[in-house]
């Protein structure tokens, strides 16, 4: 990602030719290669993984009518929207998969199966304040699972077995899927009369992980409950102990009202399915503080943490919601996914040193011609490639040591190099480059295979 | 791409809720669940191949500042780009990979190695007249081999031993790839001294395909060119044979100037090389009409066909060019390379039937379970997925027609039913869903991975 090139900008600026410097927009994340192959690797065992649990491709347009994006959007999403006008069309930047999802759902729907298993990998857009660590382009990982009128609670402990799977894959293995049901949140304030209140309550819910409890109390005070408002809403969320105990604890709290009731009876199901699944209690609890900001959830809600670094925020959140689509169809379309924000996850982890690009070449071997008649280097370079080998090959007219030193900067695993000694003799060194240990071998793919593959 | 729902927006619309009619923009592409996984698969198979020839990936933004994309183009580019302001910022679409990639390669310039091999797949965006079969928001799959200073003819080779391999794994036997140098064509042209007219008189040549030699002649006579110099040009283009033929009798023509005989120095190297890489003499040739109407162009070009489908025209073009970043850099930065316009070339392939969605599901196996208590259809689905089986677990309540009827629509591979018998007895039925056939294995993971395995 830096620069070293404005001297050579500058030099050129002098010159008779006019030069634009070369820049990138700020907020819009560029790698150099071996960064570049790491972000892929994290983006290719993401999509084997939702692959893995059955879902379905999806790759929806960047570009859509401004009315569709915002059908429903207001507010912040709106004042960061990249939209503009092309002839007569207003049209906007997508800024997540989810508005997306919900017009593609209601558009096919006639050729749709559901449950629809969808996943789609794809770059999202937000015009904010350019800060580090923030990016206006930015690619989001969702899965989301849809049905038709109906949506099994099952599928609510289905998804944390995909995001327990993922963060492993990923490399992780100290890490906790944090989950609460808004209706358990809805159902209190209903019960404590605070209903009209709850976005306001629920924002400052939220925040104690950041500010702590006594902060909260004093936030509560402000927007005016009663002393036994506040009470009720501290001991909830002081509800500790083991998962079970956390769920007895809540039915002990005795509140009579039903979508508190409903809300319980479904974390209590989805802590049964979702053990079912193979999540350990190890990596999973309940956690009644979360309630992801959005009033778009109605249900189940998921929010994950690297254990050892909390600073990061969540690298998965999600939740189930009721209607996905209801701004473009009167069809019921309940649904519930998860998203991971790779772009700023991979800043993250990368600037934290917990991930390190390894390679700067897609190459397995490097095959290093020195001689004349370059007959034997490209025939054995295709015959490793038709192997499945990612092979490169040398082409330009260097000096053995330039040669080298490019393998050497690449991080190439294997180097061969062939000479006219090497083709006569039919015989050939190959180099592991990490090791130096370089192993003779005739001048043949299969033979070559043989020690690549070790 | 069909949209069967316009029916339930009618009569949405007419309720009390506000319902925005989903729609798409026009020349955006947006796929059903069994096109997405054949262009998954298509965009996945070229992929594969770029790396197997040890190109890097690269992963621009969508969005550059104006003054970067604007740098060179003009003319009917700088008409079709989406350019809009946000803040102070004038920022534009990206219109080709081509563009970005001289910018990255001019700042990162110190941090490459060269020669940089990159290839890049992503969309681009070209507002141009929405008509059927043109995309405002399509796919290109690049690759280029960028050199410091200079760069060897033998890479000229190798790009098109690339496209051997790639149209092969896109299932493709019969095609050409057609090779050109523009020296020659320059060469030609100052020799008879039409150098100024050589853009006009390349686009005329370029036509020969599909208007044929009388009209050409005709439009060469309206530029004013001498008897002597159309002669010249259609003796040259009429020149026929194999490759070698057309070699000797381009050597027989006796022109002695200094471009037109390196252009054909290089062709004859280039033919050369590229028979070492083993492509055939029966799919590729040298055919002299070709220029690539770009002026980008200096050295090698390349078209591929589908022989027996011309007329979707060239599926993957390219070719030499002598400075990649003069906009953004002093740096002299030779390079070669292709493009496949993915989206155009799906959308044709599609529509010719060439190419036919058969999976409408990433699934192999669908697990059915119809009992109460699902801990063995869950723990078997699990442990399907730990050993990379893409499994699907029906989890919505229904009917079993209902639950069967979505694994014929998903064309899933395989489908297991698993009820209170199959749990008691420890045996399960594996039905191979597209021969009918039922196997019944005991109710565990490995028993069942052979079965799909087979």
């Amino acid at each position: 990602m830096k620069n070293n090139d404005e001297k050579n900008y500058k030099k050129a600026k002098g010159g008779k030719k006019m030069i634009t410097e070369p820049r990138t927009l700020p907020g819009f994340m560029e790698l150099l290669p071996n960064e570049q192959i790491l972000f892929d690797q994290m983006k290719q065992k993401i999509e084997e993984t939702y692959q893995r649990f059955g879902f379905l491709p999806l790759d929806t347009p960047i570009l859509e009518l401004s009315e569709i994006l915002l059908a429903k959007a207001g507010g912040e999403t709106e004042k960061q929207i990249y939209r503009f006008q092309k002839g007569d069309t207003d049209i906007s930047m997508r800024f997540d998969l989810t508005v997306p999802l919900a017009k593609y759902v209601a558009k096919n729907y006639g050729n749709l199966s559901f449950p629809f298993r969808r996943y789609q990998i794809g770059k999202v857009y937000r015009g904010e304040r350019a800060q580090k660590g923030r990016f206006r382009e930015f690619y989001q990982c969702d899965i989301d699972i849809i049905g038709d009128g109906e949506l099994s609670i099952i599928n609510d402990a289905e998804i944390p077995s995909v995001i327990y799977q993922l963060i492993q894959e990923l490399g992780f293995q100290d890490f906790t899927i944090c989950m609460n049901n808004r209706k358990i949140l809805n159902g209190l304030f209903e019960e404590i009369n605070q209903k009209e209140n709850a976005t306001e309550i629920l924002r400052v819910i939220d925040k104690i992980e950041k500010i702590g409890k006594e902060a909260v109390t004093q936030e509560l005070e402000k927007l005016e409950l009663t002393q036994k408002s506040i009470d009720a809403i501290m001991n909830f969320i002081a509800i500790d102990g083991t998962t079970d105990e956390k769920l007895e604890k809540l039915q002990n709290l005795n509140i009579q009202n039903e979508t508190f009731q409903l809300g319980l009876q479904e974390l209590t199901q989805v802590v049964k399915y979702i053990r079912m699944f193979g999540v350990p209690d190890t990596h999973f609890k309940v956690d009644l503080t979360i309630a992801r900001g959005l009033d778009y959830y109605t249900g189940t809600v998921y929010e994950t943490f690297l254990n050892d670094y909390r600073e990061i925020g969540s690298v998965c959140s999600g939740g189930r919601y009721e209607n996905l689509a209801e701004y473009y169809t009167d069809k019921k379309l309940p649904g519930v996914g998860i998203s991971i924000g790779l772009t700023r996850l991979f800043y993250k982890l990368n600037e934290m040193g917990l991930i390190k690009a390894e390679k700067s070449s897609m190459a397995d071997i490097l095959v290093i011609p020195m001689l004349e008649d370059m007959t034997k280097p490209i025939q054995i370079a295709s015959e490793l490639r038709k192997n499945g080998i990612c092979t490169e090959i040398y082409l330009n007219d260097k000096k053995l040591k330039a040669k080298l030193k490019y393998a050497d900067k690449l991080q190439i695993p294997y180097v061969m190099i062939i000479g006219e000694d090497e083709v006569a003799s039919n015989q050939v060194k190959v180099k592991n480059m990490q090791t130096g240990e370089e192993t003779e071998v005739a001048l043949e793919a299969s033979k070559i295979i043989e020690i690549i593959s070790k």
